[in-house]
């Protein structure tokens, strides 16, 4: 569909411009003012343009677990979570829905589903998460989780011996699916690319990384994984390898400029150096950061060595909201009490760049999205600046970045095809939704997990509580 | 209004019960399944009503500057807003509505407005923030902002001798403002309350805090002021007093059961003591508190140390939302970070009864409201569990507190007045709020303080910067 949105506010490095915005083919044609009406007419008076953010790191299914977590570190919220939440494909489905459509009407229109897998039924899964985000309409980035250890194997031993149990899957078995997967699903054309994604060096063997590298350089595809997201990791790291979680990974080759990595709290100077020198992207998942205790990442510190870093909201059961422009603000300003220098603080613009053209610059599509840039595909979101949570008038990109924005996302195309109309999804029932997510559920007061129970004493014996 | 809430869920200890809840007039006067309807009847199914939170500080008028404040720490930040913050009373009224809209629409159903007044026109002010606070028919309580010294003497001197400017008023005609202020709308039982709310030790003299002290014992007003929002203050504090400000407003005696405190990021162990012995409040602005840079308040100290906690939403101006289930998010999931061992982290139950009772305690009404209690006034709050941001049904208490839950507030009720109904404030014309915010302000890109540029030099030295 071709379109003109006429008179939008569109922000420039240090200014706004009132301009109008063709879009052909599904790409950018045209920003400038005036111009001659091709297609349909949108009236962006008192809306502003910004190029569509990106999630870069989600676990849809955990739509699921959304609110009833309970208040844990990672290792032992992860026991929890292995022991409540059975998937089935149903739930993929409705969770990659709840997932796409919330992220849509918060500002993005690309998600990185680091997708949580049915055992016996992956590439079902993976089927089934695509389709939703097809429906949607949501630019998607299917990155299976895929392991090859057990749960318990992510804890640090400390002075005691651990035994794992095996993982129920050989390696060979998980690369082969994986692959198969590729085969299938990667059409990045057709809006879905695949990437690999170990979950990281915690539950993952040295083959598993390889031949997810292997899978990266035969398909071009883009890399993710968990990074050093716990003190945990960082000692378990020592344990495993004598050296850094980051060491590790760039001895192995894993580390590159369309490798993205979730979360990075616990990263060590030399670390930062090898992250800036590798140019992979750190993914900034400021709320499950807080939410699990894990720390506040040295986001600041990578910025300063010239690290590309996106945001992403990371799963529900770790930050209970996929609401993007929450995590934009929160891994923004959350920042500025790491240094007392104001002058090295993130500013708003810089906010929006980096959710922007920081998250397509992770996925290696920096030259296909991520900007209003001429030639570009028209992933685009037009915020209504007459909503009162955006008024009064001030600076509009403040007001999106440092306030709490609700239904301010008016009008959203992905690949210039419109998916967000009036505040509304216009691809999918959200109602529909709605009520099936109610329907397959029911208030939770209590639940105990077992795995908790078996796990916490070694867990607070070897961190030291 | 005498009414009957059937078949609402409400949360207990440590579960959930569904009942009904009776108001006969404007206190809760039974809770219980199944009870004789009284009054208008309003369907509390797939609902949960929750006491109205308490938003425990915050400057109405800064709606006016939301979004486009600097990113700057607190003393640069101030200089900003004195230059460029002209008010008048349209614009104080304004600024209420919408504060008190926001506050309604996120659960609260009081709000402390540490109120910016306008010179020469100070008990305009008060009257004018109060009319708007009273046709919206929020609880309101009106801590009328006052110094007795220039700005440039909160940041402090150094090496360096500063000379400051004289207050445009003495401390006595301050003073003798204020205690015309409380004859003339200090009304409890009307909704109205005044406190007595000196800026905070960077910009009053003693003198100004023991006319404050003897109006509050005189009217038995509740007391309020900002404390210790960040290092320079505490630097200041030695500077001025040579012991901590804690120190220093528990020896002049405004340290008491009626004290809330603001912010409260800069105590020692000591100062931890001293809240906890004289029984202060502290409220948590854990978002401006982000923002300005200030630092993360140690809530899980005082938490540990009996201090009471609640929370505000500060104003507009340094967290440019107003809403406090965000400040209730964020406020207790960042505190995860600041310690290791989880069992000392917030659990969301706590978060609630903070906001709640812990905002009634704070303003010395912790016997009329602040908890769904029989014979407590109906200030109360009804979520709609079914709205998309709720779901999947998990536990309500945490899907509010940890998620970010948007245009979930069906119906609220202050001293048993319904003030919300199906989502929207009833008693004001919202429309008529938005168009005049936008009609009273325009987009503003760029603008340069010179009152920053002339203090920047000397703070960045100060502060070691």
């Amino acid at each position: 569909m071709n379109f003109t949105i006429q008179n939008v506010l569109i922000a420039t490095n240090d200014d706004y411009l009132t301009v109008d915005v063709r879009v052909v083919d599904g790409k950018i044609a045209a920003i400038a003012p005036d111009l001659d009406v091709i297609g349909t007419i949108f009236d962006g008076s008192n809306k502003l343009l910004l190029p569509g953010f990106v999630n870069a790191h989600t676990h849809s299914s955990e739509m699921w677990q959304r609110g009833v977590m309970s208040i844990f570190p990672l290792e032992l919220w992860l026991a929890e979570l292995y022991e409540f939440a059975s998937l089935n494909l149903e739930k993929v489905y409705l969770g990659a829905l709840g997932t796409a459509v919330e992220t849509l009407l918060s500002g993005g229109t690309s998600v990185v589903d680091h997708l949580v897998l049915i055992p016996g039924q992956e590439l079902e899964t993976i089927a089934m998460a695509i389709r939703a985000y097809q429906e949607v309409g949501i630019r998607a980035f299917i990155a299976p989780l895929i392991q090859d250890e057990s749960l318990s194997a992510g804890i640090p031993s400390g002075e005691s011996v651990q035994k794992h149990e095996l993982y129920f899957r050989t390696t060979k078995a998980i690369l082969e699916i994986l692959e198969e997967a590729v085969k299938q699903f990667h059409c990045p054309e057709g809006g879905v690319s695949m990437l690999v994604a170990p979950t990281g060096i915690q539950l993952c063997t040295d083959a598993l990384f390889k031949g997810c590298i292997d899978l990266s350089d035969g398909y071009g595809l883009c890399r993710h994984s968990h990074l050093l997201e716990t003190k945990a990791q960082e000692k378990l790291a020592q344990e495993k390898y004598g050296c850094s979680a980051v060491e590790y990974l760039q001895r192995i080759g894993y580390l590159s400029d369309r490798t993205s990595l979730a979360h990075c709290v616990w990263l060590n100077d030399d670390d930062v150096n090898i992250l800036a020198q590798s140019q992979c992207t750190v993914v900034h998942n400021p709320l499950s950061n807080l939410r699990l205790g894990s720390g506040i990442a040295p986001i600041l510190k990578y910025l300063q060595a010239g690290v590309n870093v996106s945001f992403g909201c990371d799963g529900a059961a770790s930050n209970d909201s996929q609401d993007l422009l929450e995590a934009i603000k929160i891994g923004s300003i959350l920042h500025n009490v790491t240094d007392f220098d104001y002058r090295n603080w993130i500013l708003p613009r810089k906010s929006i760049e980096m959710a922007s053209l920081g998250g397509a610059k992770g996925l290696n599509v920096a030259d296909k999205i991520g900007s209003l840039t001429l030639g570009k595909e028209a992933d685009l979101v037009l915020y209504d600046l007459t909503n009162l949570s955006l008024l009064p008038r001030t600076d509009p990109v403040g007001l999106i970045v440092l306030g709490r924005p609700t239904n301010v996302v008016y009008s959203a195309w992905v690949n210039g095809r419109q998916v967000v109309s009036n505040g509304r999804v216009n691809t999918i029932n959200v109602d529909y939704l709605r009520q099936e997510l109610f329907r397959r559920s029911q208030w939770e007061t209590k639940r105990k997990s077992q795995t908790v129970s078996e796990l916490e004493a070694h867990y607070r014996q070897v961190m030291d509580l």
